[in-house]
């Protein structure tokens, strides 16, 4: 099978780490310059972590909280699943608002919730020991997703692709491997990808700071662009597919990412560059019809005002600083989820995604 | 006249002061902390300015070196105005290597060896006189063009319009009152502008560093945004108007700008915005047939890499760094120069503009 990837060479990097007694978290506010593992042992340390955005992209964050939980019962005074349910419902309320918007962070304790219940209704396992597996389990399924969403996103690049992205949806933001950056690195493994290009992404310089940090630990050098230069970059011809993931899907195939991936969907579309979506179906969100009903979370405009500390702006100045845009679904060209691809979706082929 | 412009209130800022003995350039380098003039006493120490880009903005550069040849002829070991326009040409040789891309500087320093010409062809005038009334001329024509653009550029906007600006090209980037902005601040005086935003325009931060402090010298904060949310906030309905400055504009009405104007462009017209583009007839290049035949300056890929100093790139990533793009004139619905507005460009109507 000419198309299988070498995992060993395009998948190195584990964010999370469970030692037994412990959940590590590779800090992402110390790289690129230094590599460094966070150590929680409890579930309010995880909740810290995430609040702090020592761990960031949505799968990570919903991983990182079911562990936090699995840290949370061992600390919990409960001897009965029953008692258990009642006694970590604070702890997961905890973790659940350490970053309110991120859709896989509640779907996450969702599960860990109804890993709890099973083991009330007494399906004869230890309820710490089945909080664990489902911890375990929802970081491992997380990695075949993004191993099965790679080959299927790659399955629609052509040899000799250039890939713009944005943001950082790699193995950073991930149990590993990555969903936009999955793909990606599938593409690179099949040689279908040539050239990959990453937008800086202002004002957290996720893609500068994490992406190109993070493929070039795999090898795959990536050229930084300054986010306005994403239209002028297409012009020249060297970019067939945008690639992005996403933070919420609608049930009408909106997209909800990274302030700035609305403005590369338009401009992909103004050249005839394809514009590709690639996310868990955690992230699809059916309950929600479309994008207008998503309010986009506005963060501190400070951040907008500095970099690594240091300031550029005057005293005084206003600034407006959305973290989120919405890209209709008219301007997507594929969803990619580890259930299949949807193309030119719509609430019809959305729908029909999660029926089969 | 309900449209006249209150220029004490909205014109207070001047980049350039000729002293009589010494050229005195508001140290851009150093904004918006420190406002400090650079005195230069030489024709060299201009062009190690305008080089250093202590003075930046094509017309201020432009400018700038015309002042630098009057600098230089006080220095000339030349009797008559025919031994002078011998001695200055290694000085304008060197004021001209300065900023090489700047359309503005080889026309000024044209005029500068056409006063000559004209002293020396026996005018009457002395030649080191000549020089100096020159700069002067061209200095004043440059602020006469704005206050007249101001004009011209708010007659097309509609009252309660929003406008969203890039990069500087304000009082900083001109003799004063700017180009673009010298239209936004036309439009706020006579109240039609309601809200202004502007880019913070990477890798340089002239929006943030200097669009948003200039503004707010005069009473008029501008709303400060990463360049990636520019298309979210037209979606918004905030933008009516994107208003932009010109580095060279083609016959047939392209446009090369700041990189991230092209991508503005097309979400201006994805959004049913309109797109300004503001500028001296001396950017206007009829010798350039249109945008593919100018060659986009890249500039260090390290200035994507660090911000004021402070590193956030890891060590061997690539990156590209092109400083301008080209607005194709089927994206800009007005040219506004000093001479009269270019409705819908094309070759014809740019033609038409210089033939009146």
């Amino acid at each position: 099978m000419t198309d299988a990837i070498d995992y060993a060479r395009y998948d190195r990097i584990r964010p999370i780490r469970w030692t037994g007694d412990a959940l590590e978290l590779l800090d992402q506010r110390k790289l690129p310059f230094t590599v460094e593992y966070l150590a929680c042992r409890t579930g309010d340390e995880v909740a810290a972590a995430i609040h702090a955005l020592a761990v960031r992209g949505a799968p990570a964050i919903g991983i990182a909280a079911a562990w936090g939980v699995a840290l949370a019962a061992r600390e919990a005074d409960a001897g009965s699943a029953a008692e258990a349910a009642v006694a970590l419902e604070p702890a997961m309320q905890r973790l659940n608002a350490a970053r309110p918007t991120a859709v896989n962070l509640a779907w996450a304790l969702a599960r860990m919730r109804a890993a709890l219940l099973r083991a009330q209704a007494g399906d004869g396992s230890d309820w710490r020991d089945a909080l664990e597996a489902e911890a375990r389990a929802i970081e491992t399924e997380d990695l075949a997703a993004n191993h099965a969403m790679g080959i299927l996103g790659a399955s629609l690049i052509a040899p000799g692709s250039g890939v713009l992205t944005h943001c950082n949806t790699g193995s950073l933001a991930t149990a590993g491997f990555g969903t936009a950056l999955g793909v990606i690195r599938a593409g690179v493994a099949q040689g279908k990808v040539g050239k990959v290009f990453a937008g800086e992404t202002r004002p957290w310089q996720q893609g500068a700071r994490l992406t190109a940090w993070e493929l070039m630990q795999d090898g795959i050098p990536a050229t930084l662009i300054a986010d306005s230069a994403a239209a002028h970059l297409m012009k020249t011809g060297a970019v067939q597919w945008v690639v992005v993931g996403a933070d919420r899907i609608c049930a009408n195939g909106d997209v909800a990412n990274k302030i700035g991936t609305y403005q590369l969907a338009i401009a992909a579309r103004h050249h005839g560059a394809k514009f590709m979506v690639v996310a868990p179906s955690s992230t699809v969100d059916m309950d929600t019809a479309s994008g207008e009903s998503i309010e986009i979370e506005e963060r501190d405009p400070t951040e907008l005002f500095a970099i690594g500390g240091t300031r550029t702006v005057a005293e005084g100045v206003p600034a407006w600083n959305p973290v989120f845009d919405v890209t209709p679904a008219g301007l997507i060209d594929a969803i990619v989820t580890e259930k299949g691809i949807v193309e030119r979706p719509d609430t019809a082929s959305m729908r029909a995604l999660f029926a089969a």
